[in-house]
């Protein structure tokens, strides 16, 4: 076995029907997939039998839909599970896969977040995974009391703040502060017992927290965010990051980059995984991978289709025109100019229909689509892996559950033979598993103990 | 089979190690109760061997210690896991029982809580119960962001005006409004899609709510309040309510009294079912009930009973007094004089020491204690239920698992045997077996439509 080689991080994103955006029109997907608790129990237990790292949630606190009117009345993704209640209960369905969820900062309370992921850390034995993302959308804020979604510095700021918090009350009690002694009736050590008292710009927090520290000292800290303060933020406490990048030049560009800032941070580059997102489409043959992708194509309704290209050409209504006809031209919009230009550009250079543009930017959201057999995806994931492009993937089966079982049955194998990918899990935790430290306490820390993964600076 | 007569609810109202101060002393409980996933599966599966309604957490944000320093560290209640999270993983262990969790209003938003509700209910399959509070500590308030608790009279008000949003939120998306008809594209129906779109004085919630409609329609909802306000809240929202009440005149009177004004509410006064919490010590003979029960006595820590005296005398420390030796005579204290009063009469009269005074406070920390067997504990719960002092019970085993594996192979069976309880779950949700309507959506109502659950006065 050439177990020797660096091996390769998968995490398993999953998605009610799918990542296409017409997935749940798939003759082989449950339409209802978004809050078909059975499914995602299948789709988890089909994950762990592939070896993946983690399962992984996307979340957001409005419902997703992006579109307006009749765009909408297509998409699946308006309804489905709230992500820590859905990983809770598939922790009792699966033994060793790591549960990672996203949650935002901007729209939660630390107290609540360090305890939910802490409960969650120990309902799996030491398996959650929290994805800090810091929200992007108008339709949130309108939830939580506000007139606008918060102003980008100043929600990577709170970001900054609710880590530190967060890391803070999951350090309230050391690993050996519950001694819970029948004999002598003392349950806990009073000196293993630290009260944060946080007092900061955003979060006045006392503490302890109610729950025992995580059994992996924290749950890991995925990060997605992409912008410098997304950068900045990750480089001082993210531990997986995941992003989207297109080509292998991109990507490198990027690991290169937040490795650099990672070290910069004083962090050790190597308890950083960089994650792309990958949508991919398998076939037996070059032929079938494209007849596949086709076939859900051809499902995209062309509400959605036109849908999801207004909303990038600047909110403009196409629904008047012939589908089958050429992009009409378009006023100037207000936002999004250069995007609305690219599309124009697209538009005439290949002298597209409108339902062939929006066919073109339909499918895996800006995330890198690869169509092929086992063995040349695995040479495209070899490729970005081997040369500086990716520490792992996070797949995004564009169809469930035929399209994770795909990929464990066909492509995990390959990579397996290549000995880039783990045939049995290394260790019970995630962190265990992803090759990460356990954060020591900071409250017991002394000058050269371990890495201490914290936003503070 | 007497399956006419009017059937008893029961809550098995479970807590870590057991109910009982020093339960986690006890030999056969696990002294990491709260933390420990196997110990609740095996116990909400023993309760639902014995079909019970519910399975029913208590829950604060903060750390329940009630005591100081010597008297904390003996406390097992400091550290459990997060109910809706731990409720999640039970829910796929259990296939009948209701899974109700205790979360406040004055610590959330209403997004939140109605989105994970919803998701319990899909993941349960309809037996998610919402037990609502206002919160009691100061130490909460601390931990989010605040100098002091919320005032009382605030406090209600926000819960009403909470429980408005939420349930406009569950009713975001009528019942029939997803088709999910593959062949059209056609996801749901707009016509049955509501944006809630509220603006009150402490919230302003757009909507909708990113999960269907829950099979429930709402989660059944759950409230624990005495005081007036309490009272009137639950009047208007509540179809349980928790309560504490010693003797069968103050449950008559509590019953009587919160019947009238579910009536005056305009509301059917069989759909709010009272459910006292019971401490049930149960033996072969009543010596035996009595020697359990002395057995849990002597494992309070005298730190443990001490603060809990403490506590309730004005925080003034008897530390220094001998513990076997009478009460000293008490400064006045500033907060709780009645009950500093009843404390120090009750010493005088039976002549107590301070040891015998804490023992005779803690145990049931409130609600009432019955000692017996299972034919006397069944005619106490009879004689409650027949008089009109009420409709139900919120069992609290003193111990885990021991005292509901008694309960459950003792004193249900009594029950059954006398016609007051189920052989078998009726329905499959909550609402079912607690014989509680569906309610209707508000957005879809006509003027004779059924009742409709909210505080909307
Ligand atoms: C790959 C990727 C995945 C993301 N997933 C989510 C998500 O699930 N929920 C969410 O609210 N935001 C998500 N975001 C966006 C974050 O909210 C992000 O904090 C926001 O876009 C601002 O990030 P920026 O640093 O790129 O400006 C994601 C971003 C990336 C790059
Ligand atoms: C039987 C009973 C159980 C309660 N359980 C809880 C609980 O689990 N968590 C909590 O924060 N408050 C709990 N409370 C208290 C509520 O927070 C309540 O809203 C607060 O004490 C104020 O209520 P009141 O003044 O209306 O009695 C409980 C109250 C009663 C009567």
């Amino acid at each position: 076995m050439s177990q020797q080689k660096k091996q390769l991080r998968l995490g398993a994103f999953l998605m009610s029907s799918g990542h296409h955006v017409a997935a749940w029109r798939h003759p082989e997907t449950p339409a209802d997939g978004g809050l078909n608790f059975h499914h995602f129990r299948k789709v988890a237990q089909t994950a762990e039998r592939g070896k993946f790292d983690m399962i992984f949630f996307a979340d957001g606190v409005a419902v997703r839909q992006r579109g307006q009117g009749l765009d909408a009345v297509s998409r699946s993704a308006v309804v489905h599970f709230e992500p820590l209640t859905l990983l809770s209960a598939l922790s009792v369905v699966t033994e060793n896969i790591g549960l990672a969820a996203t949650v935002s900062t901007t729209y939660n309370e630390p107290y609540h977040l360090a305890r939910k992921f802490a409960s969650l850390d120990y309902l799996s034995g030491g398996r959650a995974g929290w994805n800090l993302v810091t929200s992007a959308t108008e339709a949130e804020a309108h939830n939580f009391n506000r007139d606008e979604h918060m102003e980008h510095g100043l929600r990577y700021e709170r970001a900054r703040e609710f880590v530190d918090v967060v890391t803070k009350l999951w350090d309230s009690w050391e690993d050996e502060a519950f001694v819970r002694d029948k004999a002598s009736g003392i349950y806990f050590d009073p000196d293993k017992h630290h009260v944060p008292n946080h007092k900061g710009k955003h979060f006045s927090v006392l503490g302890p927290l109610n729950v025992a520290r995580p059994p992996q000292g924290y749950p890991v800290i995925i990060q997605a965010g992409s912008s410098e303060d997304g950068q900045d933020l990750a480089a001082h406490t993210a531990e997986v990051i995941f992003t989207a990048q297109q080509t292998l030049a991109e990507a490198q560009a990027f690991y290169g980059g937040v490795k650099a800032r990672v070290a910069q941070a004083g962090r050790n580059p190597d308890h950083v995984k960089i994650m792309p997102g990958v949508f991919p489409v398998i076939g037996k043959t070059e032929a079938e991978a494209k007849e596949k992708y086709d076939q859900l194509q051809e499902l995209i309704h062309p509400y959605v289709g036109l849908g999801l290209l207004s909303g990038m050409i600047g909110g403009f209504d196409l629904s008047q025109y012939p589908i089958d006809g050429p992009l009409p031209d378009l006023p100037e919009t207000n936002g999004g100019k250069s995007r609305q230009r690219l599309l124009t550009d697209l538009a005439k250079r290949d002298n597209l229909t409108i339902r062939e543009l929006y066919l073109a930017i339909a499918g895996a959201r800006g995330h890198r689509t690869i169509l092929g057999t086992p063995q040349t995806i695995a040479d495209q994931l070899e490729d970005w892996f081997v040369n500086g492009g990716a520490d792992g993937f996070n797949i995004m089966p564009p169809y469930l559950p035929g399209g994770l079982d795909e990929f464990v049955d066909l492509v995990i194998p390959e990579l397996q033979r290549r000995g880039l990918f783990r045939t049995e899990y290394e260790g019970k935790t995630l962190r265990e598993n992803l090759g990460l430290p356990r954060p020591a306490n900071q409250f017991t820390q002394v000058a050269d103990a371990p890495e201490l993964v914290s936003a503070s600076r």
